[in-house]
């Protein structure tokens, strides 16, 4: 690969997951990833997307932020019947792949191997973790980033911006000790401009997000807002 | 879908399933997927193909064969990150998705799901087995094909054309006795034209394969010499 | 084996699932298995269990009905740490095997080769599903018994004597009319014995059950007044 | 928990896994745990056993030396229909689990939930890795024990004592920068007792065997010339 990866990505980022949602499927997908390349193209904040496979290819084709899969098999290409490859996310233009979601949850040596077989490839991988412990287990794989949904937030409805700060800082501190290079991003309770300023305040390197974007009325606000909180550290 | 789907797939038919090869991906998945479309069309002969997800896209729509995916979750449009749903196949191009290959196992109730979310979709199943009772089982899920990969095949080497008859005709007998309708697709042994007349001459409706043509020198010349075997039927 | 298989079990038959309930462990389980066995000598009713895996040995040990585990691996005796096999089953005493539990979903490739194992030891095989064609697939792979759990009494809370006769009848027929001689247990729905009458009324040869037994106040008393309801069809 | 888990387990120690070896089954089973328990006696070594889950409450009633599960599952007690829950183990009498063999790996939220669990219950964590990087991860996640199969001994027949010494001395190295408390078992190419003598020579603090004790002539002697092997460095 001729771009270098260390500058593909920018911190603090914003990565939108699209999961298989109807309304990032397709031409809505392209759509909320057009918005995404606009609204980072205004702002200069890096926003990232992580479309459904099918979309893979022609929405990494037709933007110039980065795409991410969000799952990949850690197997060579061969036979492999309805897997898909680090191969094949290359070959669509992908720059990495999101691992090990809490909707996708992968054996601890897939995760390891995963991992190594993205970085042999040039590609990036976005480890996720549901609590501050797998999160300090996951650093110890030295992915290029990870997320961490504080069991706290996950699913409670409390927003990162009224969380307890130390849920974040103190998981942030934990997963440094393991792994000081290894970027941070926050992957629960993640809905508005206010989260992301918080997030970022109590020392993560980015969001990554869904619904708050994908089932938006208007993703593309949702994105500049979220954007304009990652301004206001500049 | 304005298309009768009765109608999509004429039989015998031949199913090329692209599995994971670096053969089969990208560049390399269209040009079969074209040299598919050719033989198609010059011999009236039906040949379908089964992509990379990544690719599913593309070459539905560069290719007016019908197009499977190797595989699909039976899940709804939603919160199932790195999943592949019925509805982006559908959004893909793609008429119908192959299941349960040996590669990609899946559990009773999620082929009984899956068949039924396809159908309800207006999409077509190929459920793969490799036994016979394992195939008399599929029948009773009523998929629109069902490909057997008879033991005694898989993996012996031994091509269909030199095997024992009744390996082919007691199984399709015996997965008729369940299912009069279901399609019957012979899985394995299948390399050269005379495996595909020895198939179809002992009861089955078509042929799944892969290698085969995939990691063939010319493809394309593999892909006619089958579908002259087809033609010797007519 | 010197016992007849065939007169193990005999039909209508009551089978108890232990689950992992706290209620069934250790002494508990003993206990209940010990109401069983007093109830089975009392009305000459066949009154199965199938306890925890750590207790499965001493259970068969001490009682003189028909002991089943919750589940078997499909995998011969060797190098599978952490599995459960066919022999282990055998030695500890066990007559045969639940599988596919709905907590416990098998790839139907597995549950194939499980039935296979099981017979092939002198073993019972009792299959369950949640919907009727997945139990009409299980009847071509033809197990000892099979379990239904019809959706429309699975978590709604209908008990099978309120429930509409069409759904256990219906199902019934559609089963037999894959495999005639397959045992069929209605798994959903049954609390009293009123539902265990209106399942064999309705077609079915018996009942498995869990909760309804081993959360109750009185076990016993529970198995009695099903093994009452079992008797008034002699 | 009357007694101290701590003193339980005394280190340099033996861990026997019967996997499902049929000469670890029922009586073959007891008949190595007894010898593995007269070894322990008379050397003062500490040696554990990890019996097939049928044999697990026989064993660890029978003997006075630690008896491991092989496998625990990550859910509380109740409908959790052929699993084996951490209550399950305490009941039988095992003091802890194996987690994550490469025989029955586990999702890296699981094994986190299953060493918590087993923690919350007084019991202890042997926890599988088949390489460096997931064994730092595991180590992040603080189980009582780890084992590591270094794969440059797995499957190649190299035993430890032929081993190129780094292979064991870095890993230590390299898991202990992660947690330096945790106790660091070597897993693989363990056959006699020079094997055992260079792995704790070279830093670890135990051995994880199978085969090597389970399908000797005379397990009994193996076991001795391991313990005498750890005997040597006191």
């Amino acid at each position: 690969m001729a771009k270098s990866l260390p500058r593909l990505i920018e911190f603090p980022v914003i990565v939108i997951n699209f999961k298989t949602y109807i309304e990032s499927l397709g031409n809505g997908g392209m759509k909320i990833a057009k918005e995404a390349e606009r609204v980072s193209n205004e702002t200069g904040v890096c926003v990232c997307v992580a479309p459904q496979f099918t979309d893979l290819k022609s929405i990494a084709n037709a933007v110039s932020i980065p795409v991410f899969a969000q799952h990949v098999d850690p197997y060579p290409p061969g036979s492999y019947t309805g897997s898909i490859s680090v191969e094949a996310l290359k070959d669509a233009g992908a720059v990495g792949s999101i691992l090990n979601h809490s909707e996708k949850k992968l054996q601890l040596t897939s995760i390891f191997t995963a991992v190594k077989m993205l970085k042999d490839a040039g590609l990036l991988s976005l480890v996720c973790a549901d609590d501050v412990e797998p999160a300090m287990a996951i650093a110890a794989l030295n992915p290029t980033m990870l997320a961490i949904e504080p069991p706290e937030l996950i699913g409670t409805g409390i927003p990162v911006s009224k969380a307890k700060p130390e849920i974040i800082s103190e998981s942030v501190r934990r997963i440094r000790s393991i792994n000081r290079e290894v970027k941070i991003l926050c992957g629960a309770g993640i809905t508005r401009g206010d989260d992301v300023y918080r997030a970022i305040e109590l020392g993560s390197d980015g969001v990554l997000l869904a619904s708050g974007v994908v089932k938006a009325k208007d993703p593309g606000a949702v994105i500049r807002e979220m954007a304009e909180a990652i301004l206001s550290f500049r």
